[in-house]
């Protein structure tokens, strides 16, 4: 998968993608990511990339010149390839988005600054605008990187076990079970037995139910959407009555 | 504010703390930034911080000892300061929750990595959880440095422009309006003339009008919590009738 990302701050990216699975990734050629500064395509002399809203108020407002024609430099008129504006305006990143968008093999990320950037951008030269979250950050470099991570995630072969991004939290649907390691007493808080036990069935079941139980206390709105199996209904089930008889009672 | 980082990959925040809002915060010392390599607090001849799962599976987990050990050298024990834990299994982090934090004027945070941390850091070491969202990532560093900005952009003082948050995304409640700088007409995409007009009361309506709208037809669950004025509630009513007159009859 390649990434092409656009941004006035190209210097922020490159410790991060020389870092753990981004960088084995692009050393086993499965990832490719090139920065453009937008700050270089700019014609006058002191390389302005940001001006003054019309209609007065705060803040800068990225020109539209300088990130068309990056973009275009690199894509083509109009872009080859998919086009996503990292802003808060966007569509809300979850992981159903990430595994659409691992689908594509080129990708152009452009991150917004300052203020915001011209509307005509958005209106004519990005194809798709996406936000990691409901909160306000300077830029769209950070979620850029966070985009580039979560889809190196999904690249056949990225990670080195072929197994290891199923049980992470939000890839199944649930949040992960507790994990724990060596040793199996610290500071007198010990491992709960049955993962000593070595009796795999027992311990599949008790992740799954821990799983379960969690998701239940912190983001109910994900059981909801969640497909549960006949032993998860009876566990949850139980672990209602457990907890709070009445309501187990009034939900019959 | 004060951030303690403790991580396994202290290199790769520094690009983004010397960029823009963050590096002029630090300069004037209304930001201070510390990080600490949990490798540091290992004993082991080959500083070894992760070990299989207790019960198998895929992945490594991060060890107890040298969690607890960074975080105890640098807030004492038990910890003097909050800490909180990046993790997909966290609260799910908004402006809100941004602004509980601001409040403080000290915070550890600790960023998981491989397959998640020990739970026994988690219900004896951190105070808090928090996941920037509901997707699949590799470490708690990029998160963590979202934390930085977000919660940077709330002292006072740190943004160039004091009214430059307000009007953010996310910051009032609705998704902001469009913004438009030089040149007025762009290949012929003209920008919009009441931004032009100069008159104040015409492009403040305006602008609240296109938040209203824009945030109704991307994210109504945003502007389902939010607090209309009279002005406000006419704007969306005579949206609705224009966009859908069915509609406008039937929730009448």
């Amino acid at each position: 998968m390649r990434f092409d990302i656009f941004t006035l701050f190209p210097e922020v990216f490159k410790p991060y993608l020389e870092t753990s699975i981004l960088y084995r990734a692009i050393q086993s050629s499965l990832l490719q990511v090139e920065l453009h500064n937008i700050r270089d395509w700019t014609t006058d002399r002191h390389h302005v990339t940001d001006d003054a809203p019309y209609g007065g108020g705060g803040g800068m407002v990225m020109k539209a010149e300088p990130v068309f024609k990056a973009v275009e430099a690199v894509f083509g008129s109009p872009p080859a390839s998919p086009v996503i504006l990292l802003t808060p305006q966007g569509r809300v990143l979850t992981q159903e988005v990430v595994k659409e968008l691992s689908s594509l093999p080129r990708l152009g990320l452009l991150c917004g600054h300052y203020e915001g950037v011209d509307e005509r951008i958005r209106e004519h030269l990005v194809s798709d605008e996406i936000s990691i979250g409901d909160y306000v950050l300077t830029g769209g470099e950070l979620p850029a990187l966070i985009l580039v991570d979560a889809l190196t995630r999904l690249i056949p072969g990225a990670l080195g076990d072929p197994d290891g991004a199923q049980d992470d939290s939000h890839a199944s649907g649930l949040l992960e079970y507790p994990h724990y390691t060596r040793p199996a007493e610290f500071r007198g808080w010990r491992v709960p037995e049955v993962l000593l036990s070595g009796n795999h069935a027992s311990i599949t079941r008790w992740r799954r139910n821990q799983a379960l139980a969690r998701t239940r206390q912190r983001r109910p709105d994900l059981l909801k959407r969640f497909l549960l199996s006949t032993a998860d209904r009876e566990f949850l089930e139980n672990l209602i009555k457990e907890s709070d008889p009445l309501d187990a009672e009034e939900s019959k």
